[in-house]
């Protein structure tokens, strides 16, 4: 009996590393797909109950995806800017988001395996473990996602299904 | 500068299993307090956009969240069930939600560690890898709760802070 045993590691991996970002990068792309459902004068306009439009949360998103990699990669940390000057153009965020998309790439395979159980200041001002950190960043962007959903479904418009990344 | 190395593990951990269930059951907690936020008589009737009201979409997340850690322990399924009788009781709600805080942390516990990279039949239907079935089901909460915070918003009531878990 004791072979079987030795057949399997002692602490098994839960998820890799290749697993998260790819985990993240489908969640980012179902977002890219709200982005597009909305209609270009509502983006950055619609808002229920003295909300954002979704286009500003999505300008939030922007502000933490790439520099939060970044930040993890090189522990050099910026202000957090969720404003940047996309002038109201869904051309412009969707444009943003692509590039975005690659830099994620970039900065993700630059930070050390071993660096997800160390504790950062984020942003220079969110002290968490870098597993925390992240899922926070994904968790974030399902969050506000969900609520441009429900901002389609009050404009009469069919959202993406959640389930498709 | 071999020894240096030496010290660290070939492959870090990402989050381990006690991780992941403590990050669950700190989203389940927020989600409580979202459940707690709503007028009772808004909890199973208030919608937006055709959209199901929060109760409704809370029995969904209860149907998920203990049947799911059971099935990945036992790898016996059963159907999903989302309808539990909670006679649009939010006190039936809570006590239903405080008694799933302490079955999933009884079902998790059974789970072994190397299964997380499996692949199985969640619920019978839904073939994934362990760890994303998982993931699945704890971003379902996040993006349903998400919809919870705009309609408390447009019920003119501030839902619970997002970070606080």
């Amino acid at each position: 009996m004791e072979s079987s045993n030795l057949t399997k590691p002692m602490t098994a991996e839960v998820i890799s590393t290749d697993q998260l970002l790819a985990h993240w990068q489908g969640h980012r792309q179902l977002t890219r797909r709200v982005i597009e459902a909305f209609p270009e004068d509502q983006l950055f306009t619609f808002s229920i109950g003295g909300m954002r439009p979704f286009g500003e949360m999505a300008k939030e998103l922007l502000g933490i995806a790439v520099p939060g990699a970044k930040g993890m990669a090189t522990e050099e940390w910026e202000t957090l800017d969720e404003n940047m000057d996309l002038e109201g153009s869904k051309e412009k965020l969707l444009a943003a988001w692509d590039k975005a998309t690659e830099e994620l790439n970039h900065w993700w395979a630059k930070i050390p395996s071993d660096h997800f159980q160390d504790t950062v200041v984020a942003f220079g001002q969110y002290k968490d473990k870098v597993y925390c950190s992240i899922l926070y960043f994904i968790d974030n962007e399902i969050h506000h996602r969900a609520q441009a959903y429900v901002y389609l479904r009050a404009l009469g418009i069919t959202p993406p299904n959640f389930w498709e990344r």
